[in-house]
């Protein structure tokens, strides 16, 4: 049997929510993640986060990113699988997930962004 | 004489406190009013932004802007005048600030910004 999470619909997706969930710096740096893996239509698990964080931490900044609407969360098994909501906030917001991508890859090292390597290594 | 007020230089701006920043709707508000009128390169003062709220929340508002690196605030008299700091911004984070100012516009009925010439009129 599988359990769903619950997501807010494409139209229910906040530009001051997305903001604020951005304003983070570990949930920037998994936004980050999960846009470097997206090109392989690859979605991630929690584990694969272990760099940036806590267990305990980073399920709840999982939680905020998937009630704003950032990301999409489906639970296979015992694992949860990740990724972006390009084509949802691509819509919605038109070129902003790309530029706040692509400032985080700018100050990568100062918002210490761990290399995706890395991350995805473990 | 004339009493300047203390901004970040452009590499002291920083992506989650910008974002942080934007994620306030009355914020975003002023953001967007900002640049509509950045075309014909007029700063604003502290009451056209009255349509927006009350005077001493505004003021907290314009503070957080200033401080945050989105607003450049002049003193001029008993005046303050303001303007985006688009040339630091689109050199610090390239895109970032017209992605969020269309997203804005896009949503401005959800986000209750009044229209600009409704603000610039008073």
């Amino acid at each position: 049997m599988s359990r769903s999470l619950q997501h807010p619909t494409r139209d229910q997706i906040d530009l001051p929510m997305v903001l604020d969930c951005l304003s983070d710096p570990t949930r920037l740096a998994i936004v980050y993640t999960l846009a470097q893996h997206e090109r392989a239509a690859t979605e991630l698990c929690c584990g694969d986060f272990n760099a940036l964080s806590g267990k305990s931490n980073l399920a709840y900044h999982f939680a905020k990113l998937r009630e704003s609407g950032l990301m999409l969360t489906r639970i296979v098994g015992t694992n949860r699988l990740m990724k972006l909501r390009r084509e949802d906030l691509d819509a919605r917001f038109p070129g902003l997930l790309d530029a706040v991508i692509k400032s985080a890859a700018r100050d990568a090292k100062r918002l210490q962004i761990p290399d995706v390597e890395t991350v995805g290594a473990g």
